[in-house]
């Protein structure tokens, strides 16, 4: 990310970003291969009436490595455009019993925010909530890896991860942090309220004032053989286990 | 892999190694910087009796890339001596209604083999199942991904998916396919009896055949604006589900 640019890459995500926040998408350059042979994304472009330029693949643009997998087409999207702001974000958003939160407390791979985002869209959570520092913002990587998720469910810009908690908790929603070491166990939880959570550092974990913010710590029930799980599995784990308690993952959007 | 060798590389998948199943290293390499700061590690070695050699990072031994993470420490492992024989394995395997397998059919990426064989280690299953071909066998990247789980939980040798599904069977075992479309839903399943998971090709799931094979074929319950998960979120999701429903992750190795 450079100057409030996101540079995405790969027809999967481009196409998605295309149909689902067009309106995020700058501009989208394509190779003259793809741009003769791709007719369904370039009928995608089309309809989505953006501009495209011709992709060099010997020069990306922005800060693209030449290795990244492009497939002849890269975008150029406005962060400013796909992250909504939480307090506009809350505003819009009815809550139920069923609904749910996801929170990135300073995950640093991209690998594994692009595959949380891919579950929580996948379980039907309602929004994906990221603070500035210390966190893995959403890149061409996080977009590809979330299978172009990114651009599907709502991407919402926090401040500061342990006032966000605060303030969901004054608007009733129970917040769960996730951590290997809790006694309470995500297998015998059962979600009565609206839901918040929040996941930490692949090596620490949750820092300790957000462990501390949060209403109830959570751990996902493991083989003595195997003392911890990689943070994206731990998502998908979590948000399937809240999603097969609440309805959510054929619920509310 | 060549001749048999897997390069192995990394402090934790190497010391993983070392303690569980140190009768498969052939030969450990480890910079001079590296013997002389890191005691634990060195302590590790000498316990399992291993020949340890000089490692030349801008000379790797094997087939490594010069730009793996190895953090100074390289083992030679011998396949044969790491992956049990499913006959040998079947027959020294105490079977009870909370025993689980998990079959890998074709899956072609190290990320997601390594993933799932660290779910497959979280979760209690009592071996993983790798056949020989169209499959990504165990590398220095599977056991990389897996924290080194691979050295912890049997990981056994078949020569045919298909054959080996129908063996299972016969020996009582309840068969599952795991497919996105398929009608009945991990949720509802209760998971009566011994339980064999088999997941298929990223991108074009199961082979046909395979899915005829099995005795059922179960799908994980998603929101409609995501239609697909990651091979390896929902190997962690479905092994999850099964240990909620059965102590497996409490229970036998």
């Amino acid at each position: 990310m450079k100057d409030g640019y996101i540079y995405i890459y790969g027809r999967n995500p481009v196409m998605e970003a295309a149909e689902n926040k067009s309106e995020a998408i700058v501009k989208v350059f394509v190779t003259p291969k793809a741009k003769l042979k791709d007719k369904h994304l370039m009928s995608v472009m089309d309809a989505a009436n953006l501009e495209v330029g011709k992709l060099n693949p010997k020069d990306l643009p922005g800060d693209l490595d030449r290795d990244v997998v492009h497939q002849g087409v890269v975008a150029i999207v406005d962060e400013k455009k796909l992250l909504v702001p939480y307090k506009e974000f809350m505003e819009s958003l009815e809550v139920s019993n069923n609904t749910a939160l996801l929170v990135f407390g300073e995950v640093q791979d991209p690998q594994n925010v692009g595959a949380a985002i891919r579950s929580a869209a996948a379980f039907g959570i309602s929004g994906v909530l990221i603070p500035p520092h210390n966190q893995a913002q959403i890149s061409g990587a996080v977009a590809k890896v979330s299978a172009g998720m990114v651009f599907r469910i709502p991407m919402v810009a926090v401040n500061n991860v342990n006032a966000t908690i605060t303030d969901l908790k004054k608007r009733e929603f129970w917040t769960y942090g996730l951590d290997g070491s809790a006694e309470v166990t995500l297998t015998e939880e059962t979600f009565g309220k609206p839901s918040v959570f929040v996941i930490g550092n692949e090596g620490d974990g949750l820092r300790q004032m957000t462990a501390e913010t949060c209403d109830t710590l959570l751990s996902i029930p493991t083989h003595e053989r195997c003392e911890s799980m990689n943070a994206s599995a731990s998502v998908a784990v979590t948000l399937y286990d809240w999603s097969s308690k609440n309805g959510g993952a054929l619920g509310n959007k």
